[in-house]
């Protein structure tokens, strides 16, 4: 056997690998969409030890991926997949990110692979011209200032380095040196994503340093005089607020926080604004959904991930900062075995010190091929696609007088119900689940058991929102019929 | 336009992109290793925004990556890339890689994707068993109990979730919802790696957190004595030590900190020890070289990265805890949306609670294609190239009295300088990467400059070390004549 597969094996392979993702989409509609399999079904199937020799084909692992790997999966790519938000990815996509794998370059520093750097920053400056972002998020052209953009793994990474270059700020820059050295704080919607606690508590402020503010009953978003009222008294009580996070489009219901209202009350008080757009920030792409960013120019960071709704494979969260130098300062260590010329000049970005790892992928590539293949107009079709099959799938629901609409939905997600109590509605979802046609997940809004049907898929289209509904109305008559 | 790329023109893009990559790796010995452009280059080269429409054939993609992006990178992959550690990749990782990328699955909950968990804690141990951890690392077979393994992006994030964890340990649980209540404490050698440092700053203590313990200066490893005595200094003082990184392999000198002396005082003071082998862990896949983890059964937490030395592809670093349950319990969150039955009967892991952010890629697929591919004798092949052709350089360096090699080389990373001034070595290692055949770094040992070769691209033979050396030897008489 060759120590190493040699090219001319690897092309061989790496077309059977593209033959067989080809066909994975082209037939993954016919597979349920998530596995029956109790626990422990995939793992009993495979040895328990590495093989001692290899030079298995490529083919025979395919072979067990197919028969044993493919049926422990719930698909993210089904047309039916309407589960927590899309994570969805595309052509173009696949093939951005195989360049960075087979690349294999890191760019934990402009030094270390200098056009994974370049590229990113101009990737991230696409982004912002598209979504007509503030001039102050960018890396160059007019207006542009201190700011810039990077690419985290995730809104989670983004919140966390947000609530750091925050802390740092608050502190008057002891954080760095000190630590937490007295009870700042956090503050978002109680519809604020489970990320944000995390973060707050990652950065050792404890879960109890998450202030959640209190919603609109109408609108779930969060009400800006709760908010004011939470930063007073911590100050009265002697606390350091020093975040708050605000959502676009939240988790449960897609609620929008009135930005505006908020921006203003963290400019009075000085308090570091970061917007969490994860989901709906991609619908900014249309201009006729900009009306959801109103306020952004508020905000002292931002981000959204087009890993979820804009066709591009995970990971890949977008995050820009309007001031670089707090981030930085917030998060850079400089040991011997990373300085270089380039850094010390001053005229590089080291990306490594805008997220928690050192190491980073060439992760701007599949957002190359992206925005390149889709263009503009063609990222705007998906999102407009989404958005009037969610509205499709609402009005189906409004109008049978059993269900109700629980929310609004301005983008792909709509929050609805059985009028009928939560175990009713948890049945509900068991059972159209169970079907293996359809993946809905559920919240809780007002306390009481919702559904959840988020589109995002490419391949999702009128046929499977209105196969979800006849699923969901069917089986609604026959919970209902005693 | 078709609005989506269709499985028939993805299978035909597709195997361009694969042929593309084959013909990069057949070529990419015959250019310079990195790149002479001034910074701003690559993005000078490409527009200044996205197209309005797209529909480019990936054709044109490629041939703007050939054009603009592939002459502004350093090549990783080149035979002749000795920096850092080595960022390796491998055909099988590829080829696993881009599965997960079609595929497209999240693993963030069991349920969200039950195979997608379920390789990953099988792939964990196959890992476990090839470098024979400790039993209590693995999650199924004799001996296993409550530890497991889990996917980070890098030994970052390992760092960091195993101080998060010996921050709960440490508080007697209360960390998780009061923060840093007290001067938590972390101690590391000055040889740690910066993320460690950057690890505490995140976790809320400090650059002033973390205690540098001095080293050994034959052996550049940790001092038992000197850690002792600053923990007892900290106790003194009424301070918290948490957590001890010791290191297998450090950064400037793959220096192995002493794990058994290390371990007996962390098991006396009830302190997290954490293991940090992110490049030379993977050597204990030869059991000849094992011994480098004598003392392992002492840690807590363990970690190295694959992606380094191991052939699989960038991100990707193995961690291990002995308990799970303390590193879920620092980090879960649970929300509503994030709820499901699998979970709640407590008979699954849900990856989520083992890492910062929410979202998690197929990872393990690369892993699962890597071992089946090489098997645990082409792994050790591949191990052992790299440690005869460090020795094999270390030779040359040794039979050369300009010169000198500053440390042991147990595994593939030599560390030497000519008997010259900094300056003067500097300008050696300019000068050599200049050349645009070899790509070295450098670090300080004991306060001098010191260049690192570092062996690990599966390209690298016999022929690139010794004309690395020629090319050392050939500068060093140019530099040393008056």
């Amino acid at each position: 056997m060759a120590p190493h597969m040699d090219p001319d094996e690897f092309r061989r392979a790496g077309h059977a690998v593209v033959d067989w993702i080809a066909d994975y989409w082209a037939t993954v509609e016919q597979r349920p969409v998530a596995p029956a399999d109790p626990p422990g079904t995939v793992a009993a199937a495979l040895p328990s030890e590495p093989p001692t020799t290899g030079g298995e084909p490529v083919e025979a692992i395919l072979a067990d991926l197919d028969s044993i790997v493919v049926p422990g999966l719930t698909h993210w790519q089904h047309p039916g997949f309407f589960g927590y938000f899309p994570g969805n990815t595309s052509g173009p996509s696949v093939l951005g990110d195989l360049v960075s794998s087979g690349l294999g370059v890191q760019g934990m520093l402009w030094a270390s692979s200098p056009a994974c750097t370049e590229l990113e920053t101009v990737m991230m400056d696409w982004l912002a011209h598209l979504m007509d972002l503030p001039q102050r998020f960018r890396s160059a052209g007019a207006g542009a200032g201190a700011g810039g953009g990077v690419i985290q793994d995730s809104a989670s990474s983004a919140t966390l380095v947000a609530t750091l270059a925050a802390l740092h700020r608050a502190s008057g820059g002891r954080w760095r040196h000190s630590g937490i050295d007295r009870r700042y704080r956090a503050y978002t919607s109680i519809h604020g994503h489970s990320s944000i606690e995390k973060a707050v508590r990652i950065a050792g402020l404890g879960s109890d340093g998450t202030r959640s503010v209190e919603v609109d009953p109408n609108t779930q978003a969060m009400l800006p005089g709760v908010l004011r009222a939470a930063i007073e008294a911590d100050l009265a009580a002697g606390d350091v607020p020093a975040i708050v996070v605000a959502t676009i489009g939240t988790t449960s219901t897609t609620a929008i926080d009135p930005l505006p209202e908020i921006g203003a009350i963290c400019a009075e008080y000085g308090i570091w604004l970061h917007v969490d757009a994860a989901y709906a920030g991609a619908a900014a792409v249309c201009p006729e959904l900009r009306w959801t960013h109103a306020g952004l120019a508020y905000a002292d960071s931002y981000c959204f991930d087009p890993h979820k709704w804009l066709l591009t494979g995970f990971d890949c969260d977008a995050f820009w900062v309007a001031d670089r130098a707090e981030l930085i300062e917030a998060l850079t260590v400089l040991p011997e075995f990373l300085r270089n010329a380039a850094s010390e000049s001053g005229a590089v970005i080291d990306y490594r010190d805008w997220q928690v790892p050192l190491g980073r992928r060439f992760r701007s590539l599949k957002l190359w091929f992206v925005l390149r293949w889709y263009g503009a107009e063609g990222l705007r079709a998906h999102i407009r696609s989404g958005v009037a099959l969610a509205e499709r799938f609402a009005e189906r629901v409004r109008a049978d007088d059993r269900f109700e609409v629980v929310a609004a939905h301005p983008f792909s997600l709509v929050c609805f119900r059985l009028l009928a109590d939560d175990d009713t509605n948890a049945a509900l979802l068991a059972s159209v689940n169970a079907s293996g046609r359809v993946h809905l997940t559920h919240t809780r809004v007002a306390g009481r058991y919702t559904l959840r049907l988020a589109v995002g898929s490419p391949q999702t289209t009128e046929a499977h929102t209105d196969e979800a509904w006849t699923l969901l109305s069917e089986t609604a008559t026959t919970l209902l019929t005693p």
